[in-house]
């Protein structure tokens, strides 16, 4: 048995290819006292550890050489450290390997609430970013129009689905006409836009002709400034995340324009981080589990077969490949995994 | 007697000038009945009103020939209208002019919460934006570092004030040095910040050394893009206005870079406009008259005189020249005003 590391091959200088990665064959490491050895089962894709790649030299960077970063969930495979034994389902970072050495208080223990893929989506960061960044911070209601961009990704498929549950008018923007149908058609919303069609100012304009109260903002950039001057007074921005910027050369950083809409427009644009709302997470999930149970919401897991996939994985994130949450399966549970 | 007018004699096509304007002369008007006569006593000058002066042909814009537009007290001379009579103050758009016409449903009645100078400063729009905009949205309290752009302007030396009243740290931005010391020596904030002498980002720092809580931005531009990297998490930005884009031949649009900021550090970028604050006007009355009777707030007109320096005046407001509210002095209320 050997331990396979996805390793950086080389810094891109703007969009990230597939081979910016490649495969190193290594010894599977020795755990010391109070460590545990974890075997990857299945890999998280989250666009945002994009930002590590750098040769800037910083801590937590990741350069040429270094396993790529990544959050998945593991079995325990060998535990030198009491609470632990081989089986154990853990959440921890393993990064894009078979194997990972870990120390006990950097691991979670699965709670076991749905499956593994439910685990790392509905129930995990992207599933309660997309909750409470829509019901905390932009708080839908009956009557108010709410656009999400990246509508089909792993935050904005959940987000779309809660503004719904609460009542709102949803519009969905998304990169294929195809996944514009599946907003409507399997997720429910009300109308969803192809932002690589008709010009987006003119789609909002159709799409949403009370104007937007609320926008879940996904990707910054170019929708941002499509969106904005169709915001209704009073309106609230949802800044979770800017995707648009993940994956160039440049990111840009031009603020100059802002003010003048959201002064005209009483707007307010807030960021949030999922973890603000930590103190709220078992009543998310349980409102969550409800609502899927009940069939009222859908859950899409995307997931690619085989560690050696996971760089297509990732990079296909940043194309809007992904339909919902993108997984990397790298192996199963043993039979004696409990 | 005749009728002054200072009239739009061509349309700029970057920052205003001086010789923009010119004066006409004109006959005083009759008022039709149901109309009053008014004589312009005092000018306000509000930058906002630049955006106004347009060959866009938008209805309400104005073109060569308009009289430039501007609200002001004045005193009925004529009146055709129940519930007026001559010497009556009023607060109403009478533009840069010796006498307009007006309807009464168009006209204020002054109601005496100290001098026509403070009416149209510190009770009027400009002062009640500082207070508003500081208190409701901007929410500063002890132990939080409050940063104001233009804070030597009309509304700027209030919100920087009116902060402090509040417990907070407070630092403001100006445009030279002797308007630095104005606001540490003679307002009593705790530090000044020149734009024109060393690199924002460093002064910033350096008065900041906490960090940024609160910011009140006038101004946006640059100075906001100085400003938004040294937000604490979970900071404000009070979007008040844009005077850096008020008088430029093409104003920014750019809002690409500003998610990144905000989802980093959680931060809420508020626009507001200060009659949705107007349910509590009188409140804040109240308690700015308080405080200004008590020596705890310094109120700054800086008035000149003769309506043929209104131009001038105006125009000065865009390099900064002002120092607290500006008004121009175009006549005194007569022996019968009362």
């Amino acid at each position: 048995m050997r331990n396979r590391q996805m390793v950086i091959a080389k810094i891109p200088r703007g969009a990230l290819q597939v081979s910016d990665f490649e495969m190193r064959d290594t010894e599977i490491p020795e755990p010391g006292a109070g460590q545990l050895l974890v075997r990857t089962l299945r890999l998280s894709m989250d666009p945002a550890t994009r930002a590590r790649i750098s040769d800037a030299g910083y801590p937590g960077m990741l350069g040429v050489g270094d396993v790529m970063a990544g959050s998945a969930l593991g079995e325990v495979v060998t535990a030198h450290a009491e609470g632990f034994g081989p089986g154990d389902i853990v959440e921890c970072h393993t990064g894009w390997q078979d194997y990972s050495l870990q120390e006990p208080d950097a691991v979670a223990t699965f709670d076991r609430l749905g499956t593994l893929e439910e685990h790392l989506s509905l129930y995990g960061v992207s599933g309660l970013t997309g909750y409470f960044g829509m019901r905390e911070v932009g708080e839908p209601a009956a009557g108010k129009t709410v656009v999400v961009s990246a509508a089909g990704g792993a935050v904005g498929h959940i987000a779309g689905q809660v503004a719904k549950q609460l009542g709102a008018h949803v519009v969905g923007i998304v990169g294929s006409d195809e996944k514009a149908r599946w907003l409507t058609e399997t997720l429910g919303l009300d109308a969803a836009i192809n932002r690589r069609g008709e010009p987006l100012s003119a789609q909002l304009k159709a799409a949403c002709p009370d104007g937007i109260d609320i926008y879940f903002d996904n990707v910054g950039g170019e929708i941002l400034e499509a969106v904005l001057p169709r915001m209704n007074e009073h309106g609230r921005v949802v800044c979770c995340g800017y995707a648009s910027q993940y994956d160039v050369a440049a990111p840009v950083t031009e603020t100059k324009g802002v003010p003048a809409l959201l002064v005209r427009k009483r707007l307010r644009m807030e960021g949030f981080v999922v973890m603000d709302y930590y103190d709220k997470k078992q009543a998310a999930r349980e409102t969550l589990a409800q609502w899927l149970g009940a069939g009222r919401i859908k859950l899409s897991v995307d997931m690619l077969e085989g560690l050696e996939r996971a760089p297509e994985a990732f990079v296909g994130l940043f194309g809007g490949d992904n339909r919902g949450k993108r997984l990397v399966r790298v192996a199963d549970p043993s039979a004696n995994a409990g």
